[in-house]
């Protein structure tokens, strides 16, 4: 398997959701025309995506439906579940341990950590909370695989550190800081007010604003 | 100005913040080595990056780090504020809501919206909530520029069409679903699911365990 861009993961994503869709509707063959036309994508892409994964489908006859949501799936590390935990129970970790994707997709949150006294060892939407000082314990003893993190900027390197030293290899960072991680490690940063500055980038862009 | 890409404009935010960053220690003069260092990218990225939207600096002097975080909050629209809506005021609007990062850059959440009678005309943070029914009048009365989409799946494209006849141009959509506008409107989605799913593929080709 060559190098696979972060795009191509992400579309991977689309297509999987498509899929669903697609099977929900009862439709069994699909061509990369209808994958590319829900997505606004060329269906060349689309065929390009998929390469990088092997053969899917018939050349004139198209994917069958079933077949190719399931090795997305298996692609995606969707066919089984994982063992997640969450750092930081406040409004954004809060509202991501309510959000059903996650688990519908097998990502279950099992641990959550806070060190607010206020919130430790008490019951969040059913999941208790810890306090972040038995962190790297709780990881390993709970074999934990992915850590989202919700805290604040100013602690979110501490705490990255604290999961890279359980062992854990991949970390889903909500905080608006950059963070580091050793090479090994799989980092994804998620930073909702880069995603408005996308839109504003747009607007003042689109009324040609910008000086050069 | 030449066509940018997405990840040209996710790397302006990412420069805009780490240039924050100097500013705060003192530095006055940064290389393109210097911000390539914070954010792990080559000096030349940082370089073709910047080079989209003019000079920069002065070769071999490197760049001013007060002039340059400037013209990047002039690129991305932070040099002014933005009059921002959200509907859908349930686990990851109400985040939303109390996003600090928000306000900092200068969105500022103006309007809430929801279809819950239990929180219309009820104050939400500060911020009194409509009934979604008054949409499109109160986007236009009020001039909002950007919408935030915190819906479940199955009312997202129909908000979103109301958002569009009101005249708004750019929709950061949260909900878990692809949603269709006119090719004049800006749409960003975020799904937070996907963003788990890069970490879940890297784990699992990580280990080999994909076949094609």
């Amino acid at each position: 398997m060559g190098k696979v861009s972060d795009s191509t993961v992400s579309r991977l994503s689309m297509y999987y959701r498509s899929l669903l869709e697609f099977e929900r509707k009862g439709d069994k063959i699909i061509s990369s025309k209808d994958l590319a036309k829900t997505e606004e994508l060329t269906p060349a892409q689309v065929r390009k995506d998929l390469s990088f994964f092997g053969s899917f489908g018939t050349r004139g006859l198209g994917y069958p439906v079933k077949e190719l949501k399931e090795r997305i799936a298996k692609i995606l590390g969707l066919n089984r579940s994982w063992n997640v935990a969450l750092v930081g129970v406040g409004n954004v970790g809060s509202a991501l341990v309510s959000y059903k994707e996650f688990q519908k997709q097998g990502f279950n949150i099992k641990l959550l950590f806070d060190n607010d006294l206020r919130k430790i060892n008490k019951n969040h939407k059913g999941v208790l909370v810890s306090d972040v000082k038995v962190l790297p314990e709780k990881l390993k003893k709970n074999k934990i695989e992915m850590v989202i993190l919700a805290v604040p900027a100013r602690a979110a390197q501490e705490i990255a550190d604290l999961v890279v030293s359980a062992g854990v290899k991949s970390i889903l960072n909500f905080a608006p800081v950059q963070i580091k991680v050793p090479h090994d490690v799989v980092l994804r940063s998620v930073n909702m007010a880069t995603e408005l500055e996308h839109l504003s980038f747009c607007l003042v862009n689109k009324d040609g604003m910008i000086e050069s």
